[in-house]
């Protein structure tokens, strides 16, 4: 079985959201796989996805304070024109990464219990955020 | 052919441990593969896997002590509940990232002759590590 | 449809480089698929993948100075016998990855308009340098 499916995630402000459960609702086939694999994939140089932890919004919160500090809007950078969060961004996407290959299992994400998916949104004002999802699997 | 295997990991001390031939050991099935991947994924926000150089422990130690430096427990973090080395290992774990998707080819990992699977262990005592592998192909 | 390709990538000087045209080119087999997924892995330890900007060369400019200060060559190593270029290349390896599962619909790559594929060069002389990649689907 083979699902490619458009997602648009509302606009979010800077920071790290989770997103598990909107991506998910917009796939039940991925609970007809018995082993699988679901491909999250996002249309954007200047934000991210990650897994992490998905109970304290804490965690969240010093992703910000984190990624904020190690490429900070205050730097040598030469592409300004888009403005000053839009470099650090792009850097921050690359170290995070655009897309995630989640294993599937008995027709559920195989995630350990505190795992989440995050949306990482590095620009302040990013819009809404265009994923395709892919599944596949028996 | 799809393959979907638990596979836990004994405790290791914080730092990056090579971990390739365990995973291999795992998986007799890779064998049989003319063309496939295999995605390795550990269940946990606080350590993580990545691919580097196999043969030196210089470098092993080397990441250690970039990776303490670059994430340091003392912080402006906020979630501290789970001790010192708690904030920096899920920040970490996002850096390298909680997965690998490594092409098979021939019945073997087709990677370079220096890549290694390295589990990357951001906590002091993080207890055993839970790995899901799966592995598709033909 | 499976497909595995070996991609030989010419010596480029240190830094970020767009390869897609150049990766695309050798998998004329992507046009045929409806839904999948390409795999681009890259065998080295000290050069990585990732996905950026695509438009602009200061971002490409900005992503060299700014992972060159966050990785720099005058820091306590203990592996220097390769050079002052080769342990920082290894963190960055880790940190931007050596692979992209990159999702494949009605026969072109599904990326964002502005999504390009980088070849990270981390050394100074990294020379040619080999990438396999998997192209599956139906």
């Amino acid at each position: 079985m083979w699902v490619s499916r458009d997602i648009t995630l509302g606009s979010r402000p800077r920071g790290f959201h989770l997103i598990t459960r909107e991506v998910l609702g917009e796939l039940p086939e991925l609970g007809e796989l018995s082993v699988g694999l679901l491909n999250v994939h996002i249309r954007h140089t200047s934000a991210s996805l990650t897994l992490n932890e998905n109970a304290s919004p804490d965690v969240r919160r010093d992703f910000r304070t984190w990624f904020d500090r190690a490429v900070p809007e205050d730097f040598a950078w030469t592409h300004t024109l888009e403005g000053p969060d839009d470099m650090p961004a792009h850097i921050k996407a690359s170290l995070l990464g655009p897309a995630l290959s989640l294993p599937v299992s008995g027709g559920r994400l195989a995630l350990g219990t505190w795992q989440g998916v995050y949306l990482c949104e590095h620009r302040d004002r990013g819009g809404p955020r265009s994923l395709l999802a892919t599944l596949w699997g028996e």
